[in-house]
């Protein structure tokens, strides 16, 4: 049971490259060592390495599925929430989360960015190609997801 | 972590007699015992319930709620989605669920039974008030939650 | 410009025999001929048979698909609105409905009724196989149709 | 009947100045001029000045709302569709949109217009905010019109 646990969004694109898959993965590990749910779009790339990076640490992660099937979650997802409602879905990990890292991200990842300040959401960005007004840039790994407990322990 | 857990949902009513609340807890035990993880709407009566029950169990329990604030979720609820989009968050429940038990209800579950029945789900209902084609009547809960087991565990 | 127009729901299976077709289109045609706008899934069957006899009386029909390609529209749809989020769009079109009409249907139409009963709508049935307390039986179209503009004056 | 009408989107905050009010106003009269639907978020500012323009050509407006109340859309509103789903809405407009067109704008705005370009929509600015690749930057209504024009009949 997790009760009154944290639940972090790291949203970024379906495939990336191996640096930001590092990236991703580490801001996974940091999200699982301090006790927080992962919370992502379930899919492959940047959804994948964080996955993979919480599940390494023994953290929970859902997946919350473009799509209507288990099988398109990966393999790092304990509980996959199948929305079958496309990008729509994008606003229920926005809204679940308590506070979002973007890492690195395509459109999908962009729209998600602004739909979670848009909620009044903090959001941290880690190699974000776009200069958007209230997202806050991280260096790393670690420091993005200091940020993000620091804002979430405050409220 | 919980990879590779079922979910089943559970379905009814936000308010509820204590008869039927009875039920869903004794159904929410039930499913924790087997290992599977409860997912519902989150709210009060026959979610709760049931969610108490799991959560007595030592279950984990997923609540899919209409609104937008963790607040609204019910004491029991290990993990509070955010779907901000009212009745249509039914059919999330219905997709992610890989079988429901429906306990008594109104109009919202209903749907729910509708929606799981169009997408080929094990529906299992217990004090239904209506005769629909495709549900399968249970006379108790752990009847209900050993129904469903033997039809996912077919699969 | 269509300002103030009654929006009418009309549900029903996508696909259904001559004698239910005849009957939808009839409601479509009734629709029409009293100067509501007919808003329905926008797929085939029942759906499809509606929105021609609200075509062939110079009406307007607004299709809610489950998918994302209008060529999936039927051909009497004029505005395809396009949710791509499959059965949840039910949802959409029972709230946008000032009252529904469902002809005969499957278990999609069933979590409609449900759906529209749960936000207090009117709902009309034709060729029901359900008894569902809080909807209205009608004999024939005219007087599903007669019922449902009834009802929404009377507000 | 407006059968086979493009569906151009109009996106923008609910908030707006007079001189973002008269281009968004200008950019409705524009589409409804070349006889295509106007379809956006239903509500005040830039979508209320839009629809005012189109309204005043005599065109049709769609207004895909964020709650459940048709008398929250803009008095311009011809159709409203209540998708009680709040941001998710906005995945809808984009998906019905045959291109679409976002003046100035705010969060909201900014998430349309990634989903849109995810989608592979046409999507121009103007007096736009954010450097987005893969919008084109319109520098008036009427060039707007003309290049959103110019891209669908291409297709």
């Amino acid at each position: 049971m997790v009760m009154a646990s944290k639940l972090i969004g790291v949203i970024g694109a379906g495939m990336c490259d191996d640096s930001i898959a590092t990236i991703a993965e580490n801001v996974g590990r940091e999200i699982a060592k301090r006790g927080a749910i992962l919370i992502c779009g379930g899919l492959g790339g940047v959804m994948q390495a964080a996955a993979r990076g919480a599940n390494k640490e023994g953290g929970t992660t859902i997946g919350i599925l473009p799509g209507s099937r288990r099988e398109d979650a990966n393999p790092y997802i304990d509980i996959a929430i199948l929305s079958a409602m496309g990008h729509a879905r994008n606003a229920i990990i926005a809204q679940s989360s308590d506070a979002l890292i973007a890492v690195n991200g395509e459109y999908g990842t962009l729209s998600e960015i602004a739909l979670s300040l848009k909620m009044g959401k903090t959001v941290v960005v880690l190699e974000s190609k776009w200069k958007i007004d209230g997202v806050i840039v991280a260096k790393d790994a670690r420091e993005a997801v200091e940020i993000v407990f620091g804002k979430i322990s405050v409220r």
